[in-house]
């Protein structure tokens, strides 16, 4: 099958490239390196299933230049502004990286009577609703970032497009993702800071926000497992693990990978780490565990496994 | 207190212009007259607290000449494509004059902190939940048709724009609204049909699609007592009337109003007009009624007062 992904080049992106490679599908790469690095695929450039087009998907004429020249079956949508705290300050990066792109997308694969559509969405989609174990059906949503909006509103359309032309879709909202090539969020920066200065550590919030964390390749497997649900409609799965990790302790995890023993941990204060963050939430995994699917690793797990990887990248 | 009325100049908007300036506040009204109308506001061009603006709120500049110019306390936001038949076949329509329009709006608003919204939303954001009565607090919206989406995309960024700001956004879910000055929808059309022929009636779809028609001075009249909620955040209402009216029922009544007996009804089939078009829906209306507010006319009245009005405009 032939397959675009739509942000490949990024941390989640590059991993599906791999996945999809492996199992014997043929790769579009479409990534405008603005998030994403030539380094996350680079070892792919060589094999003769994958092709790479540095090109924007909020730019119409980029994406129409894919869809006139392949025949494409299955998009895979994971281009985003995936650094919510920068986009706090900056709305529009969320409606030009975030939403256009993906009005965009199901605007050709209209007009190129593309069917198949996989969306990473996100649990910023639900708002700050820390008292409720999120499932697919809790109401009210009402975002609380620029980013959750966007993606909200990008679920908005896709459940649209895909009623108004027979579409299969997919979407997934996913917790913190994590694992080798991160390229942002508190690991990233925890080591980041360590290593310029290894005896402080500054923590935005009061350390006690805590979030499910799915380890990368959890994510993957889950993609490659319900890709091909066949039927028409858009079906909607949380993603995610049991267990949840919060900050300080991502920062115990890895002062003791690091075998740092006298680190000052520095509090900024307050709930969450900005505003628009959600400190704490949890989702009920009840449908995609009864759909078959399961992480491998806890939240503790992947944290502790994405330190011993990044420590190392970031060397 | 100087309002901005964004769509001021179409069907719904003119109504809301002319019940500010009777309550004695002042009206900014901004319209790109590509479905409003001159005359819809033609007799308050004169009045000192009236100001038009020919101006296109999908264009930043266009919204940054009043923002900057005037000082406003108050938006109501009311410009979209409001023709929803129109849009199935162009969502690009939907994108710039719903989804960019609210995106704009709000963008300035925290620009220039302005605190206050109104923002017609739809009930086309649920989708079709035809066994459903709808309350606010349905869960899976699921909207079908584009409209539907740009609208829902719009409520969520409303969300994280007031949560962001320190807002007080005010969301009624409005149905189909009727009244004088209409500009498109069913009863529009037939009349206009009938006007060019009055021997015969093309009714789409099966004439059993049943819907709310709500009578546009009680829908102004609701926005009038929520719009000085005060309290921050953002809170949504569905409005509406008790009761639905179906399609062969307004046919009925027109023909009834018209003197015509011996029109013959040609259904083109099906359950829903168009693709996209929810053929049949009821609100839960527990939330605003609770909230002190009553529809003065059901829906049978609201669409036989709102004929012999059109009937009468349309001559």
């Amino acid at each position: 099958m032939r397959t675009l992904i739509v942000g490949g080049a990024g941390f989640i992106g590059s991993h599906l490239c791999d996945a999809l490679l492996r199992d014997g599908h043929s790769v579009a790469c479409m990534d405008n390196l603005s998030l994403g690095t030539a380094q996350n695929i680079s070892h792919l450039l060589l094999q003769k299933n994958f092709t790479f087009y540095q090109l924007d998907a909020a730019v119409p004429e980029d994406l129409e230049s894919i869809f006139s020249k392949e025949k494409i079956d299955y998009v895979f949508h994971l281009a985003a502004n995936s650094d919510i705290q920068a986009s706090s300050e900056k709305p529009e990066v969320e409606y030009r990286n975030t939403y256009t792109t993906t009005f965009n997308i199901l605007y050709f694969m209209k007009k190129y009577s593309i069917k198949n559509l996989f969306f990473a969405s996100t649990s910023a989609v639900y708002g700050d609703k820390r008292d409720t174990d999120l499932s697919e059906n809790t109401p009210g949503l009402s975002p609380i970032s620029y980013y959750g909006a966007a993606k909200l509103g990008s679920e908005a359309l896709i459940s649209a497009y895909t009623y108004m032309n027979d579409m299969s879709s997919l979407i997934f909202r996913f917790p913190n993702v994590i694992g080798p090539r991160l390229t942002h969020g508190v690991i990233f920066d925890f080591i980041d800071k360590l290593n310029k200065n290894n005896t402080e550590l500054r923590i935005l919030g009061d350390g006690r926000q805590s979030k499910p964390y799915i380890y990368v390749s959890d994510l993957v497997d889950a993609i490659m497992q319900f890709m091909n649900i066949g039927k028409q409609g858009t079906e909607i799965y949380n993603i995610g693990v049991e267990g949840e990790t919060c900050v300080t302790k991502i920062a115990d995890f890895l002062c003791e990978e690091m075998r740092l023993n006298d680190v000052v941990y520095q509090y900024t204060g307050g709930e969450g780490g900005w505003k628009g963050d959600v400190p704490r939430f949890s989702y009920c995994l009840d449908k995609i565990h009864m759909a078959g699917w399961e992480a491998k690793y806890s939240s503790d797990e992947a944290v502790k496994k994405t330190i011993q990887e990044v420590v190392k990248e970031r060397k």
